[in-house]
């Protein structure tokens, strides 16, 4: 899916929400437990139960690397479930020397064909363009991050500027904004601001709504843009909503919960 | 294999070598392609080949995620096959916040038992912390990568210094030479030396010898300690020394040839 039919769902189903499929066998809900391919039927119910709700499904890597090979057949599975009016990210946040770059591309918009990766930035130019050579497909990487350590470096002064501006103003010039979007945490709601004065068009993924404590609200006040230009992240707010049988319900009636609320600030600013 | 065995290897066996099994199928000899197991094949050719002349074996992630769980598996499976006198490191460059760190730990640390990981710096502390919760693993956070987009972000002036320098300074701050060690590229020789009065003691993985052009010699005077503090990592210099049916014996020879030079080193510095 590109972008330009992402933005077309987003005006349709009027909700910029991802729901985050970071599922670990020991949070599954009781009645699962130990039972035979209970990931992936997790995730099938958690998408049959959500797909109205939202626009996007991304796949945190990391809870099925710990499987190893088994795992890496539960993400392309997933996948492969997800419907091809969604939007699939796999988030990886890979980035390396370019010949290994060209690699993970190929392994994430070839191998399992998802329509967007995360990168991070820290190696440079050379280590994101590989992604950005293929063009129906779109690169995410990372500008300001939800959790605490984003003060360690990404916050840091360089110049007359903080290094994750540089970050955003750089990246920013080697996509478009169908290429290319950044991840911008919902816990910095303050800052996007002047991030969408460096990056006016380009998609922002944001997660740490929901567990994280970040504010739909200021998030969407300060993000949104008139083709959407959010993608807003809920994994564990979402996906383990209840521990009982009904989980999947549970799961939809909070991923309701954000479209509603989505729709209303989409309303509000004259997007929809 | 702890960082202290490590050291006993490197003193032994006087070279501070680590083979980078980069594999992927187009770049086989001729006679493997389209060859069942092929890639596990030649990986165990090289490994069987190359054992009395290097320390440690790197295996990139990217070259075998492109093969979906089948890649996952010969990862698995060439991992078992080097034997226990030489260190394992999985060059992944993950990282990601703390909940999600913590899945790629124990992807890397338990299910896959490598002994040391790559991990990408951006994200800050509560980003790396958890792959450090394991006293017996070492954690290998980028500082200066060897590409040019080094030049990006990495050499971003931050105050009184380069971003680099901040990563090396704070990383250290988190670990001790036994559990931390950075990567730091050869094609940037020129800067050991400054690296080094930040991190006097830690272990430096150094990628850019051979295929990329960095200067061993230069490396070796820069960044050698009295424990050796030295990885220096050759891929396709090794593995792809030819292309015939003779590639194991090819790749011996280059890489006793970096041990022969790397004795040298360690001699005239009076470390052996």
């Amino acid at each position: 899916m590109t972008t330009d039919l992402l933005i077309q769902q987003i005006l349709t189903k009027k909700n910029y929400l991802t729901v985050g499929l970071d599922t670990t066998a020991e949070k599954l809900p009781d009645h699962l437990k130990n039972k035979k391919d209970n990931i992936l039927n997790f995730n099938k119910a958690i998408i049959d139960a959500t797909i109205p709700w939202c626009v996007a499904y991304k796949i945190n890597t990391a809870f099925y690397e710990t499987l190893g090979s088994r795992g890496w057949d539960i993400m392309e599975e997933t996948m492969n479930y997800i419907p091809a009016t969604h939007f699939k990210i796999a988030d990886a946040k890979r980035g390396d020397i370019g010949n290994t770059s060209t690699q993970y591309a190929r392994a994430f918009f070839e191998t399992l064909n998802f329509d967007a990766l995360t990168v991070a930035p820290y190696m440079g130019e050379d280590s994101i363009r590989p992604f950005l050579e293929y063009e129906n497909k779109v690169t995410i990487v990372l500008g300001l991050t939800s959790n605490h350590g984003a003060a360690d470096f990404e916050m840091i002064q360089a110049g007359d500027r903080k290094l994750y501006e540089h970050v955003f103003e750089k990246v920013a010039s080697w996509g478009s904004p169908q290429q290319l979007m950044f991840v911008a945490g919902a816990t910095q709601a303050q800052y996007l601001e002047s991030i969408r004065k460096i990056v006016p068009e380009h998609f922002l993924l944001v997660p740490g709504v929901g567990f994280q404590g970040g504010s739909l609200k200021e998030v969407s006040d300060a993000g949104l843009t008139p083709q959407g230009g959010l993608l807003v992240n809920a994994s564990r707010a979402i996906i383990y909503a209840s521990s009982n049988e009904n989980f999947a319900d549970e799961a939809a009636e909070i991923a309701k919960q954000y479209q509603y609320e989505m729709q209303e600030y989409l309303t509000q600013q004259g997007i929809v």
